[in-house]
């Protein structure tokens, strides 16, 4: 028997922008048919929850990076949470029909994985499956790092964090607060996204980057200069954060999300300050503290189930064909929390109750 | 009796670029009369030659920086070295008249100086009065603490310093090299100066910024990527600089000399190159390292008696009048080394025989 796979393929590139029309755009939309019985040394994974991230848009474009691009024709890479429904004779030992997986398999509804591109998840009690790809997942992974790694506010400190209603900006200001900083303030694209921050989260200040008055807003929410910034928008945010730069600040470069789409890209002008004010600016990628990566996550789902760390999800429904839209709105700035695609719902999981989930 | 004292008075604000003109432009001539028998708690410095550095254009600038600005109307800041030709009563203790030494007395021929800005010279066998202002001195000092503590070359390294043939770059050049850089290559602005960076002082490559390929040849002479980046210049070197950055590269951000009289800094368009290659920049200044003058100092003194660090004077003459013009002349990269300008030639110093200077 085969099992129909719709899958997101990778056709133009974005010029500079992704179009996200799956007739004439950036993807197209495929599918193909692949056997139910799987080889002997694979898994086969249907997918739950595709997430959708700034990196992506660097992933398509043919430059030394830190990974390599996706060759046109190709699934579009990304990483998901779904389900095992089928294991390969030699890969019984380590996995069982309906274990939750991390999973490198691409936009796609289907995939079948050796053990190095899917990881069982444990999900710790009070947490849910899409944790491992969100709080407890690269996202929460990276702001972990940047944070604690690269930013490493102290007490007293004030620490500003742009795309901060993002996911991995508002687990960034959260492990801020958790570790003592005197003063985080938000960077955000709405006034409810500042609201979430302020309220929900504990922000001390959020301002939204759109108003007018903005760069006011920055100066007077940080009265004593900026010790700590963690970037994930670069620009004018950038610019502006680096003109408010405190003496010896960390300025922690983990995305430029404001650049990414961008055909001639924008660095900071305010440049002097690095030297004025000995500023330090450091980029990184989550990658490299792999071999932390267990006591990072001990430390997040620590917090995650003592409420000291909140989650906050942003689903998009429609399925796989609604993922290239969902991009284009990412880097438009419509997401509150960690941006997913609901690929199968958790209705259709096996094995796993319901209410558990 | 009175001794007539000229001095060069910040008059108007460049705007931006310093203008020479010392009827209407950024500076202005005065003659001050001091009294030939100083206050006992000050020596009387007759300057031989002042120092002109690229961070002046930051003084006349009413922003946020590590040093306060120049207020118009006074003497213009400096730093000269000169002879003590007049100590009061409580200073003989620590200096005679005849005594060396390196003076924060502006642009000013003769100054009267309390012991804060007035400091003692040695001036160690097989070196002169000068080096103290560039190798010995400032220049030499930030090239020292920028190379060893900020870019920390390792065996192997390919090291880039942009400036190459200024008075901190030379050296920071050098020193790369001594510290075991398999590669150092300097940025310079002319033929002549690009020959005498691997003629005279042993750079394995150097560039001339303004052929027009430069980019290419920047290129093809690091093969292995940039490990290490000492940076004057700022503006498109930085950029290019960037784009050729290998992972866990040190950008060192000494000076941006390009974008000084800039009305509109330009930051580094190749930014995302941070987060992909895990670029680390940071800024420093000199003085935050005050605490090992006297190692660097040390190091320093033996490598130029050594013969392994090579020194440059670029000397104006015209005394006083001249050093508006040689400081715009600064900005244009008329020096190779060390620009200082002559305020009083050496055969009028007193006491020390003229063979030994």
């Amino acid at each position: 028997m085969t099992i129909a796979n719709k899958q997101i393929i990778y056709a133009n590139t974005p010029s500079p922008a992704i179009d996200p029309s799956l007739s004439t755009g950036t993807f197209k939309l495929n599918t193909s048919s692949i056997p139910d019985h799987v080889p002997d040394n694979r898994v086969l994974v249907r997918s739950h929850y595709l997430s959708l991230d700034p990196a992506m848009r660097q992933w398509l474009t043919a430059k030394r990076s830190y990974i390599a691009p996706v060759e046109r024709g190709s699934v579009m890479r990304g990483q998901t949470i779904g389900q095992v429904i089928s294991v390969g004779k030699d890969m019984k030992n380590q996995f069982s029909v309906g274990d939750w997986v991390l999973a490198y398999s691409g936009w796609q509804e289907y995939a079948v994985l050796g053990a190095k591109a899917v990881q069982k998840v444990e999900i710790p009690p009070g947490c849910i499956p899409t944790d491992a790809m969100a709080v407890l997942g690269m996202t929460g992974l990276t702001a972990y790092f940047g944070m604690t790694e690269v930013g490493k506010p102290q007490p007293g400190n004030t620490v500003v964090v742009s795309g901060a209603a993002g996911a991995t900006g508002m687990v960034a200001g959260q492990i801020a607060k958790i570790k003592g900083a005197k003063r985080v303030v938000g960077l955000a694209g709405s006034a409810d996204k500042c609201n979430f921050l302020t309220k929900e989260l504990g922000f001390d200040a959020a301002i939204n980057y759109k108003d007018k008055d903005w760069k006011k807003q920055l100066k007077d929410a940080t009265p004593e200069y900026i010790d700590v910034f963690f970037d994930n928008v670069g620009g004018e945010i950038l610019d502006a954060c680096l003109a408010r730069a405190a003496r010896d600040a960390r300025f922690v470069i983990c995305g430029a999300i404001s650049q990414y789409n961008s055909a001639k890209p924008q660095g900071p002008a305010s440049f002097m300050t690095v030297i004025s004010q000995r500023v330090t600016m450091k980029g990184f990628i989550v990658f490299d503290y792999e071999n932390k990566y267990p006591v990072a996550l001990r430390d997040l789902a620590t917090w995650l189930t003592q409420g000291k760390l909140k989650r906050k999800e942003y689903i998009i429904k429609g399925g796989l064909e609604a993922a290239p839209q969902g991009l284009v709105d990412l880097y438009g700035g419509a997401n509150t929390g960690k941006m997913m695609v609901e690929v199968t719902p958790l209705t259709e999981a096996i094995g796993t109750s319901k209410a558990k989930l």
